[in-house]
């Protein structure tokens, strides 16, 4: 028997390594794959200046033809490799056979229409763990898929973010009711491997300088926050629940609408590659940053986005006066006429509509993790630039002057915005991996709690939603 | 059937609130009277300068006779009360219904007993997780006593090192073996509560100026290690495993030893408060600043020795030199005559064997979370000394200069103990709570992982050997 155990035991080590390994690599290459793309796109949009009507063409015709062919690619090879697969995972668990889910074409049609779809710019998200289970269940040759899907999920999440710990606990509240504590350890063990991995190959690649947080923050860490900032903090929280509930429901209702069998609808169905096509082609002209684009940010990229809104600028502040050093990629929110809360304003109800939209699309996309860090970070700024706004010489209590930081605010923001929407308390521990600081873990842990708690009362979570939209 | 959910609901919530706000008031008013107590022992300490003899005498017999009247209460009152409670709570959940272990005696002589123990600076632990469970028992007044169990254990650590997150996983892992997610949910909110109120109930006392970590450290952000490090802190894990297993294996031969019928075990039985009395005579001695404790920082008390041994200098460069401004309590760690290494080196041999000792004294003590993050800080700030003077100009890579954290070890070395002598991995999850920075992640999840993956090859964790003993 000890021979057995031990030689299980071997085994099991292999194949967490083995996973942890080619996971880091496929999403790795990924990652730099959709990140050319995106660089050859924004550089094709810089040396069309000067002609407008040129430049529009580029904007929108470039993410256009990039998902048309994910949604086409997916749709001959594999229809499977459609939507996030969440869903589908609880409802493995649950026990129910997939029949052509876990299939090798079904993991090519992922991966290539992913890199295309975050290559083109789309407000679609990553969503590697569909791809990690494929591995896993392929690396192992194993018929103890339950066992291994909370293991495989986590690191799907860890090489996403990489945030081993946040990955764990986020599979674990995603998939399970019950959970056996020796895969806890498991997958702590393939997670951290695998978000190792993926960090180092980033700096041999030269993306970054050395191993850290994905979306480093610098706040300052004496005084982050006041007791008396946390009116505002559950405010964003309550608010959050409220607008996660809301995005279920608006994302239920699309579905629901495609499917009436109407005379567009039914048009649409025949001719699939439309609906994506105007889907993008809408939001790219919303986008388009000499036009509408403008009041919304619109040149920047999500993970641009992401960085800016973090930033540890108050944009109240600096709005109007000469941009001061190392402001960088920020400056596309502070418009020469506009306000800087319309254009958060903008962005934020903008990125709302357009991940709810775009989540609907028939390619393969996560469509929620960075779109809500996105939607939910803009409405966090916003929150705190009024607050800076409001008190813009920062509280004075006990002798110290605390200074606002709207972007401690937008961290917040994103994690209660994902946790109102996923019904997850997890975010919180995520977003402390991304931005690697974790100053402010009592606001955002109290910010978190009461969005779910909203959340929880009014609607299912999104992927409940899906699956009983699916039935 | 909605009204009797929303009742349901309703009680639920008001009981995990009253638990977080009962459990906050009774650990911090606990935390108040020991540090009181700690402060009485150093000024009585202070006071008596000049006579060598009589401060020998103040610093042995405080001690004493708070841990003598600790045992005696205890003793008296409920027997009950002593050891750590992890042990028997692991019992209770496998169904075994242990007579009068959750009386409200048991609640008073646990809460008076360890107040005494941590008030006369022995190292012994905090331990909250008792209180905890006694007060949800009583609270709820209900039967689910498995369902409550985890929320109540994490609300105890929560309050006792201001982790929520931490204490939510800790509790997971340490307690179950199949857990329920639904109530991973409840404990975070009754964590997060807890520890909220505990930190304001400090600021509101000006314990502290705002809500921040307990043991906040400092370290550079920009580029906090290089991956060349990475052997280090994997060497760090790996001796941390044996030393951790060795805890264990040596935690058990002093019971066991105690517990073989011999003529002096039998003395020691008759007379029950001779062993705790001679054990904190033999640590005080060991201790005392003006003889042996001069090369081992005998004068902190383990609150200060935690943030000197987290602190941001790097010792070996300052030793010989005046002490820069900001030192603070550090200087106690830098003796004129003898080398930093030495005093860490018996630092932590001492420690190491004295927790394993007074771990088996009849008073309630947790003994192993505070003790443990001591001997592993000591032990990884030992080799975060030893790199600093190998590389004494940092380590060059690309163009940038690394320079050694030696803190950074420290840290990384106290998660890595902790989590080898309890078998868990959140004890990293808790060292980012405390210290409130999380740079460090990818090293300490590595450190942990390796500590883990060796001491559980070697040996039970320490709350399964002293089931294991006291069968």
């Amino acid at each position: 028997i000890q021979r057995y155990i031990v030689t299980k035991l071997g085994e099991d080590w292999i194949f967490l390594v083995l996973l942890g390994l080619t996971m880091a690599l496929v999403s790795w290459s990924m990652d730099y794959a959709s990140a050319k793309s995106l660089q050859a796109y924004k550089w094709m949009y810089g040396e069309l200046k000067g002609n407008v009507a040129l430049q529009y063409l580029a904007w929108v015709s470039y993410p256009i033809i990039l998902v048309v062919f994910a949604s086409l690619f997916c749709h001959l090879v594999s229809p499977q490799a459609i939507g996030s697969g969440i869903p589908e995972l609880k409802t493995i668990l649950r026990g129910v056979v997939l029949k052509e889910y876990l299939t090798l074409k079904a993991f090519v049609a992922k991966v290539i229409g992913l890199t295309a779809g975050l290559g083109s710019g789309m407000p679609i998200g990553k969503e590697y763990k569909y791809l990690s289970i494929y591995l896993s269940i392929y690396l192992s040759n194993s018929a103890h898929v339950q066992d291994l899907l909370v293991c495989a999920c986590a690191v799907g999440v860890a090489t996403c973010f990489a945030a081993p710990v946040g990955g764990v606990l986020f599979s674990i509240e995603v998939t399970s009711t019950y959970f056996a504590v020796r895969n806890y350890w498991r997958g702590y063990f393939a997670a951290t491997f695998s978000a190792f991995i993926f960090r180092v190959l980033s700096v041999w690649n030269k993306d970054s300088v050395t191993i850290t947080a994905l979306f480093r923050t610098n706040f300052r860490m004496d005084f982050p926050f006041d007791l008396q900032e946390l009116p505002a903090f559950a405010i964003i929280g309550i608010s959050c629940g409220f607008l996660g509930a809301f995005f279920v429901y608006l994302n239920r209702q699309v579905v629901l609408i495609m499917r009436r069998p109407t005379a567009l609808t039914r048009f649409l169905t025949k001719h699939r590659l439309i609906y994506p096509g105007a889907v993008t082609l809408i939001i790219a002209s919303f986008t388009f940053p000499p036009g509408f684009g403008q009041f919304m940010a619109g040149e920047l990229m999500p993970r641009e986005c992401i960085n800016s809104l973090f930033d540890n600028f108050t944009w109240t502040k600096i709005w109007g006066s000469p941009a001061p050093p190392g402001l960088g990629r920020s400056a596309a929110w502070l418009h020469p006429q506009v306000s800087v809360f319309v254009i958060l304003l903008l962005f934020f109800v903008m990125k709302f509509w357009m991940s709810a939209v775009s989540t609907t699309m028939p390619v393969p996309s996560g469509a929620f993790m960075p779109v809500f860090i996105l939607a939910g970070a803009a409405f966090g700024r916003l929150v705190g630039e009024i607050m800076a706004t409001l008190f813009p010489n920062g509280i004075l209590f006990d002798g110290i002057v605390y200074q606002i930081l709207p972007g401690g605010y937008a961290v917040i923001g994103a994690a209660a915005m994902t946790g109102a929407v996923t019904h997850t308390v997890s975010t919180a521990v995520i977003c402390f991996e991304l931005t690697g600081q974790i100053s402010h873990i009592l606001p955002m842990m109290v910010a978190v709690i009461l969005a779910n708690m909203v959340a929880q009362c009014l609607q299912p979570s999104l992927y409940d939603s899906i699956i009983q939209v699916k039935k």
